[in-house]
Order: C-alpha cells, then sequence, then structure tokens
C-alpha cells in the first residue's frame, strides 16, 4: 500500500477539522484507493497552547522547515491564511516537490502566478477549492464540468458576515452598527471587521472565480470595491417596498473582452434566487451559453465546510496524481487584449432628500434627462424629520458614469444626494 | 500537438450541442490543453436523414464498428439512450481501450458494474456526468470535493417534466390531466410520458447519485417509486392551504447501514429551498456531516445544457488521462451489510372523505392511537357535492408501516382514504 505523508502549516479550527476528518476517512481511504495517509507534522505558532483537537502533540512543530524540507512529506496543507509567510512557505514547499492544498484566497488572488510557476515547474499539484466559499464546490465546478461554457455572468454573495448583517437589517429594519455589534458578540464578525464589511474578503474570492470563470486572469486590483458600511436602514426599507432585497454581491460579467468584477451593495428582485439566500449561507449563480442558469448554494465558511473542501483536495491530489494547471493564472497581469471597465450597465436605486417645494421632480428629472437616464419608477415619501422629502427613484438600465454625471448635476439647494444603489436582475 | 480522436454514438440534438461545443472551443483546447481534438465518426440510425447540426456528411455512420472498432479512436461518447444497444456498445469500446462518455442514465443505473469493469480493465475512463441532472454537476461535487463526508440525506427535484407539472398545478389550481396535455403539446413531456411522470427517470438518477453519496451500490430495483398520477388538485389546494408545496422528490436516508430510497410526491414547506425551486428547473439538497447543507440548482435537461456536461467529461479525460472508478461500482449487488428499508420515518398528509355525522373525528384519532401514529395538525373542510366532508391530517414523525397499519384500521363506513402523501422538512 502506498503512503503519503502529510505536513500542515497552520494548525487552528480549519485545521483541527481537517484532522478529523483525515482519522475518519482514513480506513476508506486505505480500502477503495489502497492509500495511507499519515499526518508528520504540524507547523504552529505555539507548540505548548492548549488545543481542542486531537492532533498529538509530538508531531506539533514551530519551525516550518520541519514541514517544508522534510523529504517523506509530498504534500503540504495550508491553512495559516494571510498573505505572508503563507505565500512563501507554499513557494518552498513546491519548489520542494509538495504538492500544495490551500485554503488560504488571498494568497491564491495575489500570488497566484508564482505559486502556479513554482508547482508546474515542479510537476506537483495545486490545490485551492477551499479558499473561495468553504464547502461550495465552485473551483471544481469552474474547472471541470463547466469548462466548456462562455460564462458571461457570475454572481455571488460569497461573504457571510455581511449575508448576516444584511438579513437581519432586511427582516427587521435594524441599524448597520446595532447588527454589527450583535454579529461580534456572536462570532459572526471580526473584532477588527473591515475585511468583511468593506468587500476585501469578496473581491479576493472574486478574483479567483472570476478567472476561472472567464479562463483568463482577473487580478485583485481589478476588482471596484465598495462595502456596506454606509447602508442604512432607510434605504433597505424603500428598497424592501419596491420589492427589492439589499445583498454585497460580487458580480463579473464579460462580453467579448470586456469584463466588469465589481463587489458592492446591490438590490436584486426579492424573487430572484439570490435573494432568498438569508443569514451566513453563500451562493454563486452563473449563467453559461451552454448549461444556462447555474447556482451553487451552502455553507461558505465554517471550520467543518472548510475543512470537507480541503480534504476533498487533498484525496483527490492522493488518487488522481495530475494536475490541471489553468494557462491563464501563471500570469501576474492579464492578456493585454482584455479591457476591464468601470463604466458597466445596470439599473441604480437613487435616494434623495429635496426641499419639499413644487419642481423638484421636475428638477431632478431634468438632471437625469441631460445624460440620458431613464426612470423606470419614482417613490415620494412623507417628510421626514428635518423637513426635508425623501425621493427614491429606479432607473433603467444606465451607464455608470452617466449616472455619475447626472447626480453631478443636481442642485445642492433643491435635493441632495442619500444614496446610489446598483440594482441587478 | 497531441491528437485525439473522438467517435459518437448518436447525434441527435445532444450530439448536435457536443459537436457545436467542440467545435467552439478547439482553438482554446489546442492553445490550453495542447490537445487537437477530432471527431471522427458518428453512428446514426440513417445516414440520409436531414440534420440540423453542422455534422458533416461524410462521417456519419449507420455501422457501429466504423466507431467501435476503429483503432485511431480512443474516446467514444455516447448518447442513444436507452439500455440497449447502448450499453453493449459501451462494453464493446471499453474492452477496445476507448475511453467512455455518456449522458445515458438508465445504462449507468444498470450496468454501472459491467462498464467499470471493463474500463478498469482497459485502463481507460468512463465518465458519466451528464447522466444525472444535465449541467448540473452533481456527479462530480459527490465524487471529488465532497468526498470526505458521510452523506445523511440527499433530496432532488431532478425530473423537470414533473416538476414543470406540479408547479403549474400549484401556482393555478389546474389539474393533471390538463397540464400533462399542455405540457406535451410544448415538448416538455413526451407522448408516452410514463417514465418521467411514473418517476423511473428519477429513480434512475437517484440510483446513481445515491450509490456515490454513500460510497456504496445503490441498484435501481431497491428504489421505492410512487409516481404523481394520481395527484389532483384539491391535494395540493389543501397542502397549500397548510403551507406545503408538492414536489416529485427523490430522497436517500442513510443512517450506519440502513438506507432508504425512494421517489413520490412528497409536501415540503413552502420555505424549504427545494420549495423555490419550480418549472424545469432542477436541483439536488443534500447534508454531509462537514460540508453540512448544500442545494446544487440549474438546468436537468435540454440539449446544450447536457451537452455542457459530456464536453467537460470529454475535456477532462481528454486533458487528464487518470481515472477513478469508485470501488462500489463494480458491484450489481449492494455490500451484504447493507440494509435497505421500507419502513422509513416521515411525517405523512393524509385526506379522508368522512361522512358528515358526530364521531367521526374520534373513530379516526382512534385508529391512528392504535398504531401510535401522532397528529400535529387537522383541517375539517366544508362538505363536498357527495355530502362527504374532507378531513386533512398532517401527522407528527411516523415509521412507514404503522401509517400504513393505521389506515387499515378506518372504517370504510365513515371514511375512506383519498390520499396519502409524504411530508420532508
Amino acid at each position: 500500500m502506498k503512503e503519503i505523508v502529510i505536513g500542515f502549516l497552520g494548525c487552528g479550527n480549519v485545521g483541527g477539522g481537517v484532522w478529523e476528518l483525515l482519522q475518519g476517512f482514513a480506513p476508506e481511504i486505505a480500502h477503495r484507493d489502497h492509500v495511507k495517509i499519515r499526518v508528520k507534522k504540524v507547523l504552529v505558532r505555539d507548540v505548548k497552547k492548549a488545543r481542542s483537537c486531537s492532533v498529538p502533540a509530538e508531531i506539533l512543530t514551530d519551525n516550518p522547515n520541519d514541514v517544508l524540507f522534510d523529504p517523506e512529506i509530498t504534500l503540504v496543507a495550508e491553512f495559516m491564511g494571510g498573505e505572508q509567510p503563507a505565500t512563501e512557505y507554499m513557494l518552498t514547499a513546491l519548489k520542494n516537490r509538495k504538492t500544495v492544498v490551500t485554503a488560504n484566497k488571498v494568497a491564491v488572488a495575489l500570488n497566484w502566478h508564482r505559486l502556479q510557476e513554482a508547482a508546474q515547474q515542479s510537476h506537483v499539484g495545486l490545490y485551492y477549492e477551499a479558499s473561495v466559499c468553504g464547502a461550495i464546490p465552485i473551483i471544481s465546478t469552474l474547472m471541470t464540468p463547466l469548462q466548456a461554457n462562455r460564462i458571461k455572468r457570475l454572481m455571488g454573495i460569497i461573504n457571510g458576515t455581511t449575508n448576516y448583517i444584511l438579513s437581519r437589517m432586511y427582516a427587521n429594519g435594524e441599524d448597520y452598527q446595532l447588527v454589527l455589534q450583535d454579529a461580534q458578540k456572536l462570532g459572526l464578525a471580526e473584532p477588527n471587521p473591515a475585511s468583511d464589511v468593506e468587500g476585501m474578503d469578496a473581491a479576493y474570492k472574486l478574483s479567483i472565480m472570476a478567472s476561472l470563470a472567464f479562463h483568463a486572469r482577473v487580478p485583485y486590483k481589478k476588482v471596484y470595491r465598495e462595502g456596506i458600511t454606509e447602508i442604512t436602514a432607510m434605504d433597505i426599507a424603500c428598497g424592501k417596498e419596491m420589492g427589492y432585497v439589499l445583498k454585497l454581491l460580487a458580480i463579473a460579467k464579460r462580453e467579448d473582452n470586456t469584463i466588469e468584477v465589481r463587489v458592492h451593495p446591490t438590490f436584486l428582485p426579492a424573487e430572484h434566487p439570490l435573494s432568498q439566500v438569508d443569514g451566513s449561507f453563500n451562493a454563486v449563480y452563473l449563467h453559461g451559453h451552454a448549461c444556462k442558469e447555474m447556482m451553487l448554494q451552502g455553507r461558505g465558511a465554517g471550520d467543518m465546510p472548510t475543512a470537507s473542501a480541503v480534504v476533498g483536495d487533498i484525496l483527490h491530489a492522493v488518487t488522481v496524481d495530475v494536475h490541471v494547471h489553468p494557462t491563464f493564472a501563471n500570469r501576474a497581469e492579464p492578456d493585454a487584449t482584455l479591457t476591464f471597465t468601470d463604466n458597466w450597465t445596470t439599473k441604480y436605486f437613487i435616494r434623495l432628500s429635496a426641499i419639499d417645494a413644487p419642481g423638484v421632480l421636475a428638477s431632478v428629472a431634468g438632471c437625469f434627462a441631460r445624460e440620458n437616464v431613464s426612470i423606470a419608477t419614482m417613490m415620494q415619501k412623507d417628510a421626514v424629520e428635518d423637513g426635508r422629502v425623501p425621493l427614491i427613484f429606479i432607473t433603467h438600465a444606465t451607464p455608470e458614469q452617466s449616472m455619475l454625471a447626472a447626480l453631478k448635476h443636481l442642485d445642492p439647494d433643491i435635493c441632495r444626494l442619500e444614496s446610489m444603489i446598483r440594482v441587478e436582475d
């Protein structure tokens, strides 16, 4: 029987889950694949720290070289997170002819080309299903069963923290700050929530997914990004009244050689499949020219769902022993034939607060008309405390730059812009 | 550049779609994988028949041996459908060292062990993503990213025809026969709809999915099967009033070594994710011990979605050239340690028509109590035309055999059973 010797980089909750799953499946793997899996070394920061998982103390080490340079170890599983030192460790492992399985979205999004080049040169594998959306099999699906599709559109709810916050704001009309604090108490948001609420987490994942969907390198820095920190209960209530649900969406579209990639708060019609995805669930919706509409939904984070994806990759690497390296992934920069646009076309939810006087609507409509922004629906609310009147518009599909230009024409003495939120369907 | 020479068995709509996709991706495959794909021969029944696809007439043949025995052809893609002659052709191809990609659920469900044995003996691949649910990547997901999960429960809407019929009956209160006839006119149901409406189609697919989910052979003949032909508008209306949606569900559950596999009309709570899956969409919902809840939703049938899965498999076979054969699949019969039960525990929707007299409810409740069937909710409707009163019960979770025994106790002079429909959540 073949023995595969594995090293772990990191042993937090995900690492503990990977350990448990591997132990649980060891007899089946031995029987099915005639492979014995042995975890030989586990890199941790502090070997003396008490741990809830059952990794034996004698295999813990705080010296990365015990994993990276052990000639017996042929597969390294990384769940340290963060760009460094994880990237350098993985590069070293790959150069030493060890297949790498990683759950690290930041390292893959930022250094994919370096990792892939090292893997190819060493003829070993690089696996990263767990780096995007936990247990949801979006990486393997894009790489294999959907590979013959021209994917035009991919939209995802790929951050559980923000989806939890927005779901509660939608259901109960609560304020952002209050729900965020609750989420922090419940462990659903980090003490420093910036990476989630400002959309970086989603942008890393979108960079990876869009690259695979479009068979083209879509760098992180090309992703337009806007978080949910400015979203008010008023925005959500107005959208709800008009039949929309607010989500932090990661959106990637391709038309010929023009690509748009963006993460921002988005109103979706309440009947859209993604609108039903609540709380800490994640989902990815896409449309390919052959597969048509598809949606994958599940646990996008959490220790065991992430461990599920890591162990899926480990078993795949161990049993198949052949490595598919997407050709676009070995480039730091996208192909020169591609254009990344910030002038996408979408609908807009515009909330203004206007003085309560005749002629206001005509003035606003005039500003919109100057830029050919066509209004689909308008809603005027009763005056609020400061005597100003909320005016809400949903536009027809409009180029972003036209919308921004139209908003600049608004007369600040008559009305001010409270929110501009994009609307997809 | 490596050249891969392919033969097709069949050239209907799916085959035409596969041809188009392969032509469209040829330059990309050549660039990315350094592989040139050439379709050399296409088996059809009548080479003279006019075809809408662009397969050139000179590669058509009506002699299967031109595909099965051509030494240049190393991959055979089959989309003839039906058990025979497709199974024999595939076996011949496999024995002649040709990798097989198939969209044929019947052949895989019934003859998996023979196909797999032939593939293993010849060291070639056997791929069947397209055999279950068109473009939905359920086969690859179960085989790879979810392989470290103990899946306890899998439930699917995996037949588009019945889902279209039931969705319309639910939305509009229409009768079964009427909607079926419309579906036939629209090409959404076959002239002979038995395979769809009596659940055979779903049972074949469930046999394959459950085998992969449980890492154990689940033969087609073990699947309990009940179609939708007896479902009335009255059943659907009563369920709707109580907050349930009716779906033809394929259900597989495993608890230790006991397996239940069943296809039957099922009431689901309106808020269940599967309840939102309407019309010709398919979806598979599952729960694994590590991945937790997951749902894959998309186009489960149709020419291009099915072709998408076939070409995904072809490109996989061509580029990876390593073959994973699930060990359970080489058995005609399931492992002797497994038990297949027909005494599953679920909730029941029971519709009775009773005489309009005092004491009826007491009598029914007594029959239920004798078998420990506990009633969760009861609804009594106004008397209908024949003077009998509809009585509807939803039970608590109950073993199937207890439910059937309780119904046998009912006094036919007092009430008769109109419907028994299982309820899942």
